[in-house]
C-alpha cells in the first residue's frame, strides 16, 4: 500500500519499538535519514534501534553519537532509502526481508516489498522526506538532527550540483541551516577533503579517461592496480563517478571499477533526456535517471565494451 | 561615508543616468551583480550602462542579452564588487575612478574611495547584497535577474562550499531558485563542465602538487609550459586555486601560475583560523580571510619559496 506523509507520520506517533534498516554500502541519505529519524522518535520517548548491514564509514558516526540504542523486541521495522530488500544485506535480508511494514524511499525503481510504501520519486533525497516527516510530527529539530539530514540533502545531490536538485532542496537545505546543522563542516567533510591516498586515486582515474561515440561518452576504469598503487581500495570511488560527465559535450559519463571478483560496477551519470537508469537496465541494474549503476564481467575490455553498447543502444533510441 | 541598504536604495531611487562599473578578469558577482541591478533599474525607466574594462567571459554573456545599454552622459558612477580603483584597469580607471559616487562591495580591503560606500564584509558575495537591495527597492526579480544573482551567489562560495556561506546564502539562493533562477543550467556551467583541455589542465597541476611545513602547506605551480601542453591559458586557472586545500591536513593550499612577464600570480585558500588575507599582505597582495591572492617574483623555485616562507611565518604566528 502506498502511503503519503500525513499517514507516514500518523504511523510512527501511534507505534512503538521500532527498528530503523539502512542499506548496504550506506551512504549521507541512508544513514542521516535513519539516524535523524532514531533521534526525533527517541526525543518523543520511543524506544528506537538501526541496523545497517555494513561497516558505517568514520565520517558518519556522528549521527550515531549519544543516541542510547537499546536491545528490545522489535515491533516495527522500518527501512529508509532501501529500494530492494536485497540491498539490506544478506544477513539482515534474511531476518527482516519479510518483515517490513514502512519503506520510506525515493527511487523510482523501489520494489514495493514493504506493506506500506512512502515513495516520493521526485525527491533528492530520503532527508527531504525525513525533514518534512519530521514537521509534519511536530517533532523538535534539533542541530543535530539538522546536521543528519543536511548530510542526507547535501550527499545525494552532490552538493547541489545534480539534477535532482529543487528549489525545494534549497528551501529545505535554509531551514536546516536555520535549525543549527553543520553546514561547513558537513560540505568540507564530505566534498572538500580528500586523503592524500584518495588524491592518487583520482589523478589515475583521470588518466585512464576515454572518449567513445563521437565523444558523447566518457569512461574511467579503475583496475586493482590503481587501487594498489595508491593505496585505496573501492569503497573510496564515489566521488569520481561523477567526474567523466564534466567533460564539456559529454552525454553519458561511466566509472567502471574492478571488484575483488574480477566483476566491473559501473556508475552512470546522464545529462539532459539521456537516462542513466535505462542504460543500466540493459546490463541487468538500474538507479535513477541521472546516475544508475550495474555490474558487468570482466575483463576490463569487455566490461567498456558492455557498457559504451548500451550507452550507445539508448542514444540511438533518444535520436 | 558609509551607507546602508536603505540609504542605497534611496540613491538608486532618486537618480538616473547609471553606469555601472565591474572589475577586471570579471567573474560572476561582480558582473552577476552589475547585470542584476542594470536590468532592474532599466524596468524602473532608468538609463544605465555596464562597463568592464577587460573582456567577458563568453558564459556571462547571457547577463546581458537583450539588455539595451545606450550611450548617454554618464551622470552617477558606481562601482560594483571593487575593492579598490585599480581594479578598473588603467583606461576605465583613468577616466572614471575618481568620479565613483557609490560602491557596492563586500571585501575587508575596500580602500574606500567612493563618496558612499555600501560594504557588508561579512557576505559571501554582492550578489546577495544586490538580492536585498533590490528587494528593498521592491524592483521586481524577474527569472533572468535571478540568474544573475545565483551566478553571484554560486561562483563566490565555490557553489556553498566555502566558508563564507552562511544561512542568508542558502535562504537567497532557494528566493532566488523561486524567481526562476536556472540552478541548474548555472551550476553546471560553473561547476561541472570543463573542456578536454582544461581536464588535461587540471591533471597537470595535480602531479605537481607539493606538501611542506608538515604537510600543512600544499603548493600546486601552473608554468607556461603546462598552458601550452593543454592549450589553455592563464584566465582558467579558477577552479584549480582550491585542489591544494582539499588534501586531509592541509591547513593553507597555494596555487601559484607563471604569468606571461615571468611573475607569478598567487591564490592562497586557508582553513580555520589561518588567515589567506595576512600571509598574501606579506608579499604586497591581500583579499578574503579564506582566500586571498598576491604577486611574486620568478623562476619558479623563488616564487615557490617566498609564498611558503609567508605561510610559515603566519602559521607560527597563530601556533
Amino acid at each position: 500500500m502506498m502511503i503519503d506523509i500525513k499517514e507516514a507520520a500518523e504511523y510512527f506517533i501511534a507505534n512503538d519499538n521500532f527498528l530503523l534498516l539502512s542499506h548496504i554500502r550506506p551512504d549521507g541519505d541512508t544513514l542521516g535519514s535513519a539516524a535523524a529519524l532514531a533521534r526525533a522518535l527517541t526525543a518523543m520517548g520511543k524506544r528506537v534501534n538501526h541496523l545497517c548491514g555494513d561497516t558505517i564509514g568514520k565520517d558518519f558516526e556522528f549521527m550515531f553519537d549519544g543516541l542510547e540504542l537499546t536491545e528490545f523486541e522489535t515491533s516495527h521495522v522500518v527501512a529508509v532509502d532501501v529500494a530492494d530488500t536485497k540491498l539490506l544485506g544478506e544477513e539482515v535480508k534474511a531476518k527482516y526481508g519479510n518483515r517490513v511494514e514502512l519503506c520510506i524511499d525515493h527511487h523510482a525503481s523501489n520494489c514495493i516489498y514493504a506493506q506500506k510504501t512512502f515513495l516520493e520519486q521526485d525527491s533528492a533525497s530520503v532527508a527531504e522526506m525525513v525533514y518534512l516527516l519530521l514537521c509534519e510530527m511536530k517533532a523538535d529539530i534539533t542541530p543535530v538532527i539538522a546536521s543528519c539530514l543536511f548530510t542526507g540533502v547535501t550527499t545525494d545531490t552532490g552538493c547541489f550540483r545534480f539534477s535532482n536538485t529543487t528549489l525545494r532542496t534549497f528551501e529545505i537545505a535554509a531551514e536546516l541551516v536555520k535549525a543549527g546543522a553543520d553546514s561547513y563542516g558537513i560540505i568540507t567533510t564530505f566534498f572538500e577533503t580528500k586523503t592524500k591516498n584518495f588524491a592518487a586515486l583520482e589523478r589515475l582515474a583521470l588518466d585512464s579517461m576515454k572518449f567513445f561515440l563521437d565523444d558523447r561518452c566518457a569512461v574511467i576504469c579503475i583496475t586493482r592496480d590503481m587501487f594498489e598503487k595508491s593505496g585505496t581500495d573501492e569503497t573510496q570511488t564515489d566521488r569520481l563517478s561523477n567526474l567523466p560527465r564534466q567533460i564539456e559535450g559529454v552525454l553519458v559519463g561511466v566509472m567502471i571499477k574492478e571488484l575483488k571478483t574480477g566483476e566491473f560496477k559501473a556508475s552512470v551519470r546522464t545529462h539532459g533526456d539521456v537516462k542513466a537508469s535505462e542504460i543500466c537496465a540493459l546490463l541487468g541494474g538500474g538507479g535513477h535517471a541521472g546516475a544508475a549503476a550495474c555490474t558487468v564481467d570482466g575483463p576490463k575490455e569487455h566490461a567498456i565494451n558492455a557498457l559504451v553498447n548500451a550507452v550507445e543502444s539508448v542514444l540511438n533510441r533518444n535520436d
